[in-house]
């Protein structure tokens, strides 16, 4: 299996945005998601970026490629911390997990960090999806905390 | 009681720091501020900013300014949703508390929301903290989510 981990660039949105839809499947609420594709494409890939992203890319040996997974990332400012690697989305197609795609990925970011100086990266899990905090537990000085809650205001 | 919310300045900085330090105070964690002030101005009112700031400037009869609270904010890129606000901090000093100045605050970053295109806000607040929960309730279409836990990792 030849995969290749890589910056994703603006022709991989159609992919990203298929495993994005999976990925709300599985959390069981396909029907949030609701940005454009236009807008998904802008926000990454036009004149003034507000995220990132990093896809996996499965090389297949009659020449053709697949996208199996991506990692999508912003920078956040925490008052406390200061500017740290937010990563909003690290998806891998059902049929490629357990190859450790993922570990590349998040590995990936841990460099991208480095190189910006990022003092940290910080994301969130729902607290039943048992498979990924096992998946999460697995890197070093990663620490969970609870006791939050998410609001959210449509404006 | 003379204040004016206005956009955030470099001259602000010492103030609000001294504001997010009062804070985690009342969160129980004066320890968990790391963050040097330069990297605090640099973030903000450098030359790629990261994150953007309303302050409550209190105008004293006797001519002198005093900055009593502020809303920081940086944009969220959401896969399912798209741009959004992430309301970061909103701190009020205690002496003035529960005269309106947080809800002025807050309606002015909705103002921003409409003016940006950004489709919604989030934050996040402490279960246990009921006087922001309370607070945060009188806004039209506001909604909690809970049954998430934060992760992070030092890199």
């Amino acid at each position: 299996m030849n995969i290749i981990i890589r910056k994703a660039e603006a022709s991989d949105a159609k992919s990203m945005m298929g495993l994005i839809k999976e990925l709300a499947l599985f959390e069981k609420a396909p029907q949030e998601v609701t940005v454009s594709y236009e807008h998904f494409v802008d926000s990454g890939f036009g004149e003034n970026p507000v995220y990132w992203a990093y896809v996996a890319e499965l090389l297949n040996l009659d020449g053709t490629k697949v996208i199996v997974g991506f990692a999508l990332y912003y920078i956040r400012y925490s008052t406390w911390k200061g500017q740290r690697m937010y990563l909003e989305d690290i998806i891998v197609t059902e049929e490629y997990r357990g190859k450790g795609i993922g570990s590349r990925l998040i590995n990936q970011l841990i460099q991208v960090c480095k190189d910006s100086a990022l003092k940290g990266m910080c994301w969130q899990v729902l607290d039943w999806n048992t498979p990924a905090i096992n998946f999460y537990k697995k890197f070093p000085s990663v620490f969970f905390d609870g006791g939050w809650m998410n609001v959210q205001m449509d404006t």
